[in-house]
Formats: C-alpha cells, structure tokens, sequence
C-alpha cells in the first residue's frame, strides 16, 4: 500500500481523475506490476497495472489506494476488469466517495473476490483530500498562497507587491499551482499586478491548455481585455460575486476539486473568516517592509480571534521561508455566524 | 581556542564585563587550566585560568579569546599576571577595543613573551560583539524581539496582545533577556500590558537584583507607580526621549552594552527606521488574527524599502517558529538621510 500510495502522491496532476496508485503482487508478495491513474481519458491505476500484464493476473492481489470504482465512466469499471483478470484479492485504502462511482467492493465481492479495506487510510484519505473534498464536504479543496515579509505584509502601501519572495521560491509556487484545477484572485490584486495565473515550467513557459488550472477572477469589476488574465495560455472564468459560499458553489459547477487562492488580501479576509480555506502555504521573505498591506485582510477585535495553524511542513526555500499548514477551527463567535467548520 | 570560546559562550552574563575564555597549555599542548571571566569584582578569564595552577605557569601557552588587558581595574593588568606566572607564549583571537584596556599586548612582547592573534577572530568578534559594540561603533548594541502571528501582527485591534506565543516561547524569551543589561520598552507598551521587564527562572522568580538587567522606559508620558516596571526587582530608567540616537546616548552614559528592544511597534519602528537594530529574535505563532497592530510600525512606501534580514537560526519552540536574523543595510535614501549604516 505505501508502494501504491508513493505512485499516487508522485503522479502528474489528473484532476478531476483521482490520483489513484495499484500494486499488483502475485501470491509470494512478488510485485508483477505498478500502475497509476493517468488524466481524464486514459486508464485509472488498476487498468494500467492490468495493462502492464496483458489483462492478466490469475490469483493476484491487487492493492489499490481507492476503491475501485464501479461504474463505466470514459473507461469502464475497473473493478469488472479486475475480476475479469482473475484477481483473488483486493486490499484498498479508503472508499470512493464519488456518488457514481462507488460499489466497486460490492461489484467485486459479488463476484467471489476477497476484498479488505482501511490499510493506510488516514494517509491516502489526506494524499487524496483535494479531489475528494467536493464528495465530502459539498465545496471543493482550497489552498491559499501568500507571500509577505516578516512582518506579514504583501504590499507597499503605494501598492508595489511583485516579487517580495525569491526566484526559488516563485519556481515553487509553480509545483504547487500544477497539483490544483483552479486558480482564484480577486479583482484587486489582478488589477493591481496583471498576473498570469497560470502554470508555467522551469523556462517560464506556459504548460499546455490542458494541461493549464482554470483562472477564476472574483468581483464585480470590469478587467479591461488587455489583462494577461484574457491571454490563451489558459481558459479563464469570471465570478461576479462577494460571497465565498456563493464562489465556491459557482467553482463546484465548473467540477472544480481543488481551488489555489492566489489572494489579494481582502478576498482572502472573506475566505478566512467564512472558514473555508483548508491548506494554508506561505512564503515569508526574511525581511522588514514597517509598513503597507496585510497579506490578509480579516475582522479580528481581540485576541481571542486568533485562528491556529497546525504547522505541516517548515522549511527554507532559496532565502525565503515556507510555511505549509491546516487553519484550526473558527473561534466559536464565527463558528456560531456561520455554517459552522466543517 | 575552540575550547576558550566555548568557555566563553557557556559563561553566564557578565557585562559589563567581556565574557572572556582562558585555555593554558603546557608545552605538550596538555590542557593544564580552563578559565572564564567573572561577573564585575570577580577574576578575569586569565586570572581565572592561572588561580588554578597557583599563579604559576613556567614556559606554558595561554589561549585567550580576546587579548589579556593592560590596565589596573577592579583587578590588575591580566597581561602583568600571564609574565608574572612565567606563560612563554600567548595566543589571542581578537584585540581588545576598549579605551583603558588595550596594550596588553605590547607589555607581554616587551616582558619577552611570544605573542600571536587573529586565531579563530571573526568567531569570536560575533561572540564579543553585544559587548565591543559601543567601543567599535559608540553606541550599544541592539537586539529587538517581537512576538507576531503569521500574518505579523503583535496585538488585536483592542489592544490584547498579551501571550500570543507559548509558554516555551516565553521561557525562551528570558534565557535571552538573561544576556543582556537593559531590557527597554515604550511608554505605549508598558501602559498597554503592565510587563515587568525583568528576568525571571524556570519558576518564574526573578533573578537576584544585582544580576537583573537596567529597565528602560521610553517616552514622555507618565507611567503611574504603581506599574510593575517599578517594582523593586530591578532598576529602572526613564528616558524622556523619542529619538533613537538619543536613547543610545543616554544608555552609553548609563554603561550599557547590549540591549533588549522588547517593543512596542511605535518604539521599534523608529529603531528599524533608523538603522539602529543589530540582531532580530522574532517569535511567530502559527495563527492568523486577520486584523490589528503590527509588530513593526516602520515608514516604508514602496517595495524598495523592503529591508533583507539575514537569517541566522531557524527552529521551532514549542508549537511556534523562531526566527534569529541580522538586519541587512537600510535602502538607499535612509542611508542618506541618517548616518548611513555601521
Ligand atoms: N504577496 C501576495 O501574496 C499578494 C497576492 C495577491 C495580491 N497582493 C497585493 O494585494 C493588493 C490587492 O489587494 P486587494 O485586497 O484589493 O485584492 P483582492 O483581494 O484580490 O481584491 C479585492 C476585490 O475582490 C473582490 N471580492 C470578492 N469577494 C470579496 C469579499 N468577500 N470581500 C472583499 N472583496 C471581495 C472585490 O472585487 P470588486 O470590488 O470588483 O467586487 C474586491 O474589491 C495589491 O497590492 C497586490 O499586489 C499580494
Ligand atoms: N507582541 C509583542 O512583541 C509586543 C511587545 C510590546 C508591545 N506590544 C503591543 O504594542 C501595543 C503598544 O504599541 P505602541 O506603539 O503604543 O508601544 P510603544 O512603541 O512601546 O510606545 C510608543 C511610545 O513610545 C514612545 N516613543 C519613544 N520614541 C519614539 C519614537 N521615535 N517614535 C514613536 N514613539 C516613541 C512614545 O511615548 P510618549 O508618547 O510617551 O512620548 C510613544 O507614544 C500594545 O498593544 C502592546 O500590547 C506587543
């Protein structure tokens, strides 16, 4: 299983497809083969492990990180090839929460297959969180980025922002916006930066269309046509909304599983104080700045406002500093405002 | 003299006195004594060193981290007490830079004592620093600690501030506060969160008066008495002043070498501004609070003021993030307005 989940975590980005791996291991515990999904069109992780084998895997055990689903979707259900390949066993993580793809284990079960469940299940539950949230939770996965100083600022107050962190840690961001399907800003820090928003490689090139997340732009006001968000490397959608809720429910529409909220400052604010960001990344520059914008722009009055961060991951990037962590629940006065942490 | 520094790393505060380090070899480069300066009244690392081998050395070698003074003070000239012991050789990092003190060096070659320098210097210039600053550069040296969330704020919008960081942070905080002789805040500060200034053990006890730092108001405002910064723990000084170079004035005149900037933002701001901050200790707590006052209130414009910290030390404490870090050069302009960096 940590062979499968290790394949699933260094796949590509295959949103909306799960990242899925499938180890197939005949009855020494010999691995015959390793699959993983690949994007919408090509095989899910049991089908390319199968594949690997000629169809064939008389006896085996296949254990996968999901469920095997258990519908015919643009491929057909994996779980019916696994049967059909003569596999004995199969050992999977967590269930597919996919409202049609669900029933693999039934579909295998029914068809003499010993099926176990659970194996690494907190760990391939978190690997698989972005893509699985909207089933979950009924709103997709968002991480916010932010860049400041020490002193937590993302802007001069005459508005200059670009470019507080380094080159290193601007290549990293890049990784991290690959693995989403969306990428969000509002209308203020699009109009103050004119960024891309989109997903470049290591030479600075776009990667291909579609291969690109969406752009999302948030706010009533008009982006005139000229903004590098229009360009074609990417489809681009607007959002003329001030509600997060309301957001989210539009980038559900658009089959959006897991949203990069790029910021500026006060839509940040919004989403934060709604409770709805679920992975926090920040790159802090180990530098001073004394006065300008907050990197968020929230409705605290006293202390008791704070909102913990579990720390994740810390560590430098190039000179900058890179915080990776999970937002704690809302203090319970928000908590009793809103819908509550889910 | 890896050994000597060490020794006078692991000293405790003994300003106004150089923590000093004392090796005495014999001719077989054998360990024959270790010795550390005294806090003020007590022996010097070389007296230290020599009390040990009763005050006899004949033909040994003395590694000293700084070079072994010249003049009478509360003790006698260590370099007349190394001839006296009979040391043929001495061996020191860095000269000593204090007025009255220098010249040690010439009296032990003119007694025909063999002498070199420069042995591991820059190490021990850092190490020496908080204590030569004032004789390189005539003034004190400055270490400013804040306590911020992620988003860099040191206090809500209605003021509360108090324990943003943890319990660990804390008792960290007054391991530092141990190593230096003034612990200074603003008027704004000490009104706001009645601090006690003082060093306190792992009991929270404070530690005796005479090893307790100088405390140091700044501001014009009245602090009414019966604030705890005038509790009988230790001194306290009021500055009336609201100009760093000022302030540092008044400390050299009060002997200080090394001082603890313990805040406000108001009062940190015009130190930051002024170029005046030797080394950063800040301490984040993973939260966000969205809104209120920020740790450093500065007067940067534009993106060009942003001013590098050069991170020494990066860890965590407890659950929050430590962050020791030299302040790089201030922008251009401020150089031109000021008196340019040291
Ligand atoms: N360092 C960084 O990580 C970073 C990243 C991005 C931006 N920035 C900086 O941030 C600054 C821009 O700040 P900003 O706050 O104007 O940018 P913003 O948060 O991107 O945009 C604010 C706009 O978002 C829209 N919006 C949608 N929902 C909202 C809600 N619930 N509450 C408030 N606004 C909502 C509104 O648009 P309408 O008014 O059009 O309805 C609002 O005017 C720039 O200086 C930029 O350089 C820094
Ligand atoms: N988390 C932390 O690390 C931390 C540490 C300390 C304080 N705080 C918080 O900070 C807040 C207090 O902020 P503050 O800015 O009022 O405190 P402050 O910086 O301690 O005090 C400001 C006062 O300092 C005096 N001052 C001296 N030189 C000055 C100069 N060059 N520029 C400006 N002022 C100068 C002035 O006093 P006069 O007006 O009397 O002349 C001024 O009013 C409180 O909420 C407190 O809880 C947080």
């Amino acid at each position: 299983m940590r062979r499968a989940l290790e394949a699933a975590r260094d796949n590509v980005n295959v949103l909306p497809n799960p990242s899925v791996g499938c180890v197939i291991l005949d009855d020494s515990g010999q691995e015959l083969a390793l699959g993983r999904t690949a994007r919408p069109g090509g095989p899910h992780a049991e089908a390319d492990a199968l594949a690997q084998l000629g169809g064939i895997a008389q006896g085996a055990t296949a254990v996968v990180t999901l469920e095997p689903c258990g519908h015919t979707g643009r491929t057909g259900p994996c779980a019916q090839a696994l049967i059909d390949a003569g596999v004995a066993r199969v050992v999977y993580a967590i269930d597919d929460p996919h409202p049609a793809a669900g029933g693999g284990a039934a579909m295998l079960r029914d068809a003499g297959v010993h099926v176990e469940s659970g194996l690494l299940a907190d760990e391939v539950r978190e690997q698989l969180a972005p893509w699985a949230y909207r089933y979950w939770h009924g709103r997709p996965y968002v991480t916010w980025k932010y860049a400041a100083t020490l002193d937590g600022l993302s802007a001069a107050p005459d508005g200059t922002s670009k470019w507080i962190t380094s080159p290193e840690a601007r290549r990293d961001v890049q990784r991290f916006r690959a693995e989403c399907d969306a990428i969000m800003a509002g209308t203020g820090a699009v109009l103050a930066d004119d960024p891309r928003l989109s997903v470049r490689d290591e030479n600075d090139l776009p990667l291909p269309y579609e291969r690109q997340p969406m752009r999302i732009v948030v706010g009533e006001t008009t982006i005139p046509n000229y903004y590098r968000v229009f360009d074609r490397v990417a489809p681009t959608l607007l959002i003329q909304s001030r509600e997060p809720r309301d957001v989210l429910a539009k980038l559900m529409e658009n089959d959006i599983h897991h949203v990069w909220l790029e910021g500026g400052p006060r839509l940040a604010g919004a989403f934060w104080n709604e409770g709805v960001i679920d992975r926090v990344i920040g790159y802090i520059a180990p530098a001073m700045l004394g006065s300008g914008r907050a990197a968020l722009e929230g409705e605290a009055t006293t202390l008791a406002d704070l909102r913990p961060i579990e720390i994740d991951d810390l560590r430098t990037v190039g000179p900058d500093i890179r915080i990776v962590g999970t937002p704690g629940p809302p203090p319970r006065e928000a908590m009793g405002k809103g819908e509550g942490y889910e």
